[in-house]
């Protein structure tokens, strides 16, 4: 019976860091609001930390569920769907009418079906590789050029680059390109001691120049990735080739 | 072949229409942050009407399918769950610094719960009763006092029952309460014209009285179900009981 409750506790634990993603994000749309660009930004970096870590300590305490899945899913859009939008409509496009609005939702929808497709084939796929930009990435994409725009006011006035870049991230996550993923990658297994020097000289530099890290890092990340996938198309065809038809028909 | 691509085009049709909630969820923010409060909540109930569209469309075309249920969900939150907490914020909460803060967002985590939870046990719930009040109907409830205090603006002076309120729909949300759902009920099965009658005439009232037919109908559904429970609590016992415990253990 005791062990029944601290079962029953240990369940609450993944899920209040993923309520502490959620709060992270609602933060970060507040302080959008009130044109504190800095301070929403870090909420968001603050709220992708939170989200890295409620899946570690639900593997670790053996307490994952489907609701956890399913909550996670939720934070998941209002950190990194959401509230980027938000914050990116009111940095550079609150003066752009309609346009920027329409920017802005599709930003926001491209996140929600980017996770509504990743939890519908969550029992498929089984790979090195997102299928598409995984949404943190395209948050952090979004938070990158405020930060940029917070040393280089200037950047607001170019329309054309904050409608593009918006438009360019939103459709990299719902593409079919495939990112890869670090988790299950053999590379990182067999070295270990390299790859914590690495995630401790990123954190580290982080720490120090994170308006120059966060845009560079992520950055690397995507163009790295699409000059690989262009440069090997043969290696990846196909390998997100499973059934998206309608699953239940007749009933 | 052609039959093929009708499918596929069909498969658009349901996720048209939750795409369509989830720009009116947007379009409610935004309204919200501009102190437009009636067009505001007139979004919600717009993006009501698109959401109770889009399952009915799915089983008549009977393209169901995973995708389109958490696309769905997305949506849902946005248009039910982290839009009304904004707009309320903005009306009622915005000076009341971090309280205010707090219950707003513990609105919008309550409707994340929700759909959690309804998401997670989507297989188990066959019931004429809702677990919990659904989040179109928290939705429906902070919008209610919003419309009312734009013709009594002194509501906004009395934080007891503006916090008060939000947090009483905010448990209601993930409580156990059974509230009734019509959907597969036998009562509107066997009285069809009688049913399309009051849909009428709540659908006229509506049209004519929106400020003064939305919160008296979601308060005569809510309180009825309330007093209905409270009176039938024997009928009730135990029919929300499944195990919530982790699923994967040992995975």
């Amino acid at each position: 019976m005791l062990f029944e409750n601290n079962r029953r506790w240990a369940f609450f634990i993944p899920n209040t860091f993923t309520a502490l993603n959620m709060a992270c994000g609602f933060a970060a749309i507040l302080h959008g609001f009130n044109n504190e660009f800095y301070k929403a930004c870090m909420f968001i970096v603050l709220g992708a930390i939170f989200d890295s870590v409620d899946g570690r300590i639900a593997r670790l305490t053996k307490t994952q569920s489907s609701f956890g899945e399913q909550f996670d899913s939720m934070s998941d859009l209002v950190s990194f769907g959401v509230s980027p939008a938000i914050v990116y409509y009111f940095r550079f496009l609150s003066d752009t009418g309609r346009l920027g609005m329409v920017a802005a939702f599709f930003f926001m929808l491209c996140g929600a079906l980017r996770l509504a497709r990743f939890n519908a084939n969550i029992d498929k796929v089984k790979s090195d590789y997102f299928q598409g930009l995984p949404i943190p990435g395209g948050a952090t994409a979004t938070i990158s050029l405020i930060l940029v725009s917070l040393n280089f006011p200037e950047i607001q006035h170019y329309r054309f680059l904050t409608l593009g870049y918006l438009f360019f991230y939103a459709v990299l996550m719902i593409s079919n390109i495939p990112f890869p993923s670090f988790k299950n990658s053999e590379w990182v297994r067999n070295h270990r001691k390299q790859v914590l020097m690495i995630i401790f000289i990123i954190l580290a530099s982080l720490f120090i120049y994170e308006e120059i890290m966060i845009p560079s890092i992520i950055s690397f990340y995507v163009l790295a990735s699409l000059i690989y996938f262009l440069t090997h198309r043969k290696k990846f065809a196909g390998i997100f080739q499973w059934k998206e038809e309608p699953e239940q028909e007749g009933t």
